[in-house]
């Protein structure tokens, strides 16, 4: 079976950066970055030591893999012009169908990062989960000894597992930090430090990696502590819309407790 | 200054089973356990090596500080029995005032730990935050002194203060617990592994400890991604609940976004 040896990358943003970083450090070869802006292509390939392009035209068709690891909306900008024949294809998005590839190739697949990336935060790619998916057999075990080079953590996903773990990781990443981000304000508008959440915080994503969310679950709407939970909506009238959310996720987990 | 040297611990549940255990590795003495259970007094006395009881009435008088931790409902019971005189007292919840306490004492104050205490878990004290407060300066730094020895994190909160806090860590615990929750049924129910999400869980909640949480805020909502958002929602037919509360939540998170 071929190896992936060389990689062209598309797009240079956070994901790609990372991505980039992550593939040099593994000892594959990538040889092009493209990027529309040429700030951000040359930067990226400097930062590896490739060439670049800013052109979809002046891809070279030398690579083994072709990773296009752009926003969503630039994805279906780029398989409109890009041809690379039958060389392999991938794409990064948690949300877009694989097939959205068989414009540009025959050979075609997914290499999704289940992470949020930032420029702020360091990364270690080796504990990403990575989930894959490919147009056939030989491109799956292609794109999975690709992923063993990064990580060990490799799942076989399909396009519409892929959908629902995405929005899955909105609940999971995004409404928490969301829920956070209502504590800070309880906490600053009362003259306390955000430091003294941060223990909970940590604690709370720390016990859901042994023990299953719903067992873990504490507070008083899981232990119908209506006593609690009135004083705790008298607290809010300052915020009416913290109010609304407080009373419908603690409605949703008495629910939940009932019908389980 | 007196020191506290002689603890009594009313109370033989989760905390206060993991305060004795913090309490005796600190070199202080606990001389007394109570509880109303038999078992739970002999189990976690039998635990610290000391002596048990199961009536108010039998608590012993010799010692420099008496620490209630038990459930609010209890606490309310307690407090009108208890008679301690003028030693020091002070009781471990976030909701409950300070001044019930001025039944059982003329010396009284709160030392509530801000975490989450089940026995699945094991938690090392010296992480979590103390918040204490107390009737005079001089109970203050008793309080103190005995906080130091246990943590570095101490922090002085009133009972208004305490009140809040206790809410923001309903936002800062039990709801992305929840969400966390949400987030393991859409994978289950789709036949994937809870194990993919834990990486994003842990990386989110890491994320917060050195970035402000609007500052680290990802996501459709965030990034006024409709077509996702739309994309999701069509996802969560099956599920009216939680589509309710993606609705809600991103609504939120959009609203907040255009006020600041």
């Amino acid at each position: 079976m071929l190896e992936i040896k060389k990689i062209v990358l598309i797009g240079a943003g956070n994901l790609a950066t990372h991505l980039a970083v992550a593939i040099k450090h593994s000892g594959k070869e990538i040889i092009q970055i493209y990027s529309r802006s040429i700030d951000s292509a040359k930067i990226l390939a400097n930062l590896v030591q490739t060439d670049y392009c800013t052109d979809l035209s002046k891809i070279t068709d030398k690579a083994d893999l072709y990773i296009i690891a752009v926003k969503d909306d630039v994805l279906t900008e780029i398989v409109r012009t890009l041809v690379i024949k039958n060389k392999l294809v991938v794409h990064t998005s948690g949300s877009v169908t694989m097939n959205i590839l068989e414009q540009c190739s025959t050979n075609f697949g997914v290499f999704y990062p289940l992470l949020t990336f930032s420029k702020d935060h360091d990364l270690n790619f080796s504990k990403i989960p990575l989930c894959i998916e490919a147009n056939t057999n030989h491109n799956l075990e292609l794109l999975k000894h690709l992923t063993l080079s990064l990580t060990d953590k490799f799942f076989f996903i399909n396009s519409e597992q892929r959908k629902i773990l995405h929005l899955a990781a909105v609940f999971a990443g995004n409404f928490p930090n969301f829920m956070y981000s209502i504590a800070e304000t309880l906490v600053k508008d009362n003259n306390m430090d955000f430091d003294l959440l941060k223990p909970l915080i940590l604690e709370t994503a720390e016990k859901v990696q042994t023990v299953k969310p719903l067992q873990a679950q504490t507070g008083p709407a899981i232990r119908e502590d209506h006593k609690i939970m009135e004083m705790h909506l008298d607290l809010l009238e300052k915020y009416p819309e913290y109010k609304d959310l407080y009373l419908i996720i603690s409605n949703e987990i008495l629910r939940r407790k009932k019908n389980d």
